[in-house]
């Protein structure tokens, strides 16, 4: 027997992808007003249909989402989960591929300026919009994943504009954590990691005492474990 | 504008379910021959298309399909991740959210047994089939979950039929992690996890010595997780 696809209802696919970034240390997400019905006027993660034509795969489809509404790639994505079920979607039988993605702040800053109805939202702020579809659960399931990721992963080094000092990638974590975390100890771990290149030296704040040692991400990091897991012990 | 689910090329969405059981100690997967084009006759993981009329949610859709297979409702079903291309399936662009199901041997041996083309395997047998479509990748990935998170959950306790003994369930552990566990150390942890309850006693193996105390797991138990992770240190 021959099988044509139009014999099945399929499901609608889609897309969606929680971006995060540090803005003046402070977590970010990206969001969009949606456009177009359903849900016309909600903010809403970015995401959307497959593309048969364009997409290769659901993490190009993801890229190219993000890409749109950034201007930039990112360097970390991660799927997240999947939901579907009959009632998300008025439209009907709706299934949503979840991607998290990290990025610094800068290279976006003018391109998602320029973008209609596409705005960085402090993460407390986000959460508390009445978010189109499920997306509210969907950028809880995200940042609960950033969350226990960087436990024992150093993800938050891309959240943040290089370069940067130690002490500004200690804030990172500690904000993506919500916790503080001792000094010495997060220091030893990330320089014994071999993670980061040492590209300079910034004026010591204030202008006085030493000056900070300033760091990019070595090439190629993506989720880079430790061992062990940072805020836990010496 | 009116939506019209027609107007876009929606991808085939489908689940598998790596379905793992312990037989006489070995890990085993269910595989099912398949009957209809494309790659009729090789050997699958079990799945197929949402029924929209039949399934509300992605789970909901698992869970038919193994109950399907088996006969029996299985006490842990877990998503592992979905992947979607326009090449792994040759009808077109498709998605498959993948599953990873634990659950006794006994309670499904002679639904299985009855049912035609469906097989419990020995993951390594599996393993080197040449499985249908990526399955042989899904399969890997839902392994390599399964012995991930054995070294912090109880998960292997779902794949034991009860009663069993302490000695049982280290076994059970050690073969899905493929390494060997200390005895006192285990107990310890298994045992202040409170997880077990106690049922009975089994004779000693040989008639002689002290009998062995036999157990259950909890109801409700799911993927209870060690604060400390099983084998290492103490």
């Amino acid at each position: 027997e021959e099988y044509n696809p139009k014999d099945y209802l399929s499901p609608l696919v889609t897309v969606d992808v929680a971006i995060f970034t540090l803005i003046e240390g402070r977590l970010h997400v990206l969001l969009v007003k949606r456009a177009n019905h359903p849900e016309r006027g909600r903010w809403a993660l970015p995401g959307g249909f497959i593309d048969a034509g364009q997409d290769t795969t659901l993490s190009e489809a993801a890229a190219r989402k993000l890409e749109e509404k950034t201007g930039v790639t990112a360097p970390y994505l991660e799927q997240v989960y999947t939901v579907g079920d009959n009632t998300r979607d008025p439209r009907g039988w709706s299934v949503t591929v979840l991607y998290m993605a990290l990025m610094a702040h800068a290279p976006t800053a003018a391109f998602v300026d320029s973008v209609a109805d596409t705005r960085w939202w402090p993460l407390a702020d986000a959460m508390g919009q009445d978010l189109a579809f499920d997306h509210r659960q969907l950028l809880d399931a995200a940042r609960q994943r950033l969350s226990n990721k960087t436990a024992y992963t150093v993800l938050p080094v891309h959240t943040l504009d290089a370069p940067f000092t130690l002490t500004q990638l200690q804030q990172a974590f500690e904000e993506v954590l919500g916790a503080a975390l001792e000094k010495k100890s997060f220091r030893r771990r990330i320089l014994s990691a071999d993670i980061l290149d040492e590209v300079g030296e910034a004026p010591p704040p204030g202008g006085r005492g030493r000056p900070a040692a300033l760091f990019r991400a070595k090439a190629g990091l993506g989720e880079h474990a430790f061992v062990r897991v940072v805020g836990e012990g010496k």
